[in-house]
């Protein structure tokens, strides 16, 4: 691995996790009832009232965190971000399966509570669920002392969604020859930051207030830059039915994301040179000279959404993301599965 | 305060809680939606999907965690409890609503996933689901390397259920001279572990494994006892419209949880002799000269749930409880809010 830092080095056992799931996932289908319709393993758990209408509206639910980007928050002393990171990673989860949300719930653990941190939090939460139309319905603040060391705090949000049955984006109408359209991601979102922490503050010891020409700001701006909601990009298109599936790219990657929005026997052509990298991907190979392979499971490299889009339909879509930032062709829906990358990378 | 421990010399600050939580609910209250029916504070927040419809669904959604009794099942090894508590914390929190569940999402964060750990939390919240025909629909499994240390984890849940609307339980109908019905609490429940483990384990130093013959058990079983569920208990009472109110005694024990099940202009006398504590409670108050008012606030003191009943309708209320553990008359509602405590506690 030419000595470079692996996410596996740096603290994160994907393959590990990978056998837990397969365990849980099968706990978790034991207690399904008749109202469950998603398989365990989507972004966002399906529910409807109504078994038997196939209009119905579905329940679209997700948990998520914000994993060890907590830490530049609270080294730095800015909350609110990770609040607005943390709904719109949920938005997000709950958007690719053709869902708009409804209410959000948080969950606060600390070891002692410091009121200033705890309402920072929220003024973000509420920020950006308001952005949504997303009540933020309730939660749970906890203080647990001696549980979370002085200054630390983890944070966890849970969404709720609909949808109409009949519209739900389904990874089961996709065939090969569909294309994947790419929206960028607003730069490390919420995932791989054990890894970018290890890299740049760790080994190379840099400082979160340094200003890094190569970025344009300082290393704790880049770090805390708010995770994308793609909300207003492309609840447009969902309501117009203009796109078959979707993936948001999170913790795994392009690699461990993109086959959630296809049906198991296809996978997918991704163009390298389709796009640029942002400068702090970059910046990460370079400094803890990272194997691509590890590149591609952990960071979103600047592709933080993708949507399967039949052939016809891609301008379409193309002229109406146009206003909203661009998006671009990132490749296409090929036999077989798994995610192949061709050409070469840029920059 | 006679030099014993109080919740507060325990490291839990309930009044800056409580500022926080002001500005957390003036924050969440301008996110409202048309949806939302319930108010900031209530056991589990209300959504309807119809706000026109008098009669239409109404989802009630809630957050909880467990606190740090997930300490005693790190030391102890021991993790399908503390799933199980969640599920029913959560359960409870929305059947004081008049509502059944649905469905449950969970968020586990760990420093290095242990798989047999994750997997038995799972196995423990898969259980109460389907002992509550609720799905366990999907979660969040966050591995934080750095952010918790070796064998430690946090878990958090998150429930939607569904109520009638016009069958919600609600703290308006009740007037003074309606009767209080409570139902045994398990044990410590989920609340007041941190004073509980300070003084047992820290200030006493007993052994988790030490058999303590006022308890008839190991000290870990006591402090490990499944929160219970009063979901086959109460559910045939909520079906047939016998219960006003209902409160759910958590975090700052009675006073502060029953008199979210009344009206803002009533409040509760309590017969402290209508019931006998649990052993559990004597020895926390005795071992750690804990005054009265911090017992109170603090532990549940074998009061789980606290039912609002027309007086009229008490005796076919503990008629019906008879067959799932006995019920007892705790006291009545009266004019004036603030919860009273009255007469001699027993033993």
């Amino acid at each position: 691995m030419m000595g470079g830092l692996t996410y596996k080095a740096a603290g994160v056992d994907i393959d590990a996790q990978e056998r837990a799931l397969a365990r849980i996932r099968q706990l978790a289908k034991a207690t399904f009832t008749p109202g469950v319709l998603s398989e365990i393993g989507a972004f966002g758990g399906l529910f409807t009232l109504e078994p038997d209408n196939p209009r119905g509206a579905v329940l679209v639910a997700s948990a998520d965190g914000v994993g060890t980007k907590l830490q530049v928050a609270q080294q730095v002393g800015r909350h609110d971000t990770v609040g607005e990171d943390l709904v719109n990673h949920c938005v997000n989860d709950i958007l690719v399966q053709g869902a708009r949300p409804l209410f959000f719930l948080d969950y606060v653990a600390t070891g002692k509570l410091e009121p200033q941190v705890v309402v920072a939090l929220v003024e973000g939460m509420a920020r950006a669920c308001a952005a949504h139309g997303c009540a933020l319905l309730g939660g749970e603040t906890a203080e647990m002392p001696g549980f979370y060391p002085p200054g630390a705090y983890d944070l966890a949000g849970f969404i709720v969604g609909v949808a109409a049955r009949d519209r739900l984006l389904d990874p089961a109408g996709v065939v090969a020859g569909d294309l994947l359209v790419a929206l960028p991601s607003s730069g490390l979102h919420t995932n791989g930051y054990s890894l970018a922490r290890k890299v740049l503050l760790e080994n190379e010891g840099l400082a979160l207030d340094s200003h890094l020409p190569e970025l344009g700001c300082t290393l704790a701006e880049e770090l805390l830059r708010v995770h994308r909601s793609y909300f207003a990009a492309l609840w447009p298109l969902v309501e117009r039915g203009l796109i078959k599936a979707a993936a948001h790219i999170t913790g795994g990657g392009i690699p461990d994301n993109l086959p959630r929005a296809l049906p198991p026997h296809l996978g997918a052509e991704v163009e390298l040179g389709s796009w640029d990298e942002p400068p702090v991907f970059r910046l990460i190979r370079r400094l803890g000279q990272v194997p691509e392979e590890d590149m591609r499971r952990t960071f979103n490299l600047g592709v933080g959404m993708v949507l399967v889009v039949e052939e016809a339909k891609v301008a379409e879509v193309l002229m109406a993301l146009a206003s909203q930032g661009p998006g671009w062709v990132l490749g296409r829906v090929v036999e077989g599965p798994g995610v192949r990358f061709v050409g070469q990378r840029r920059g």
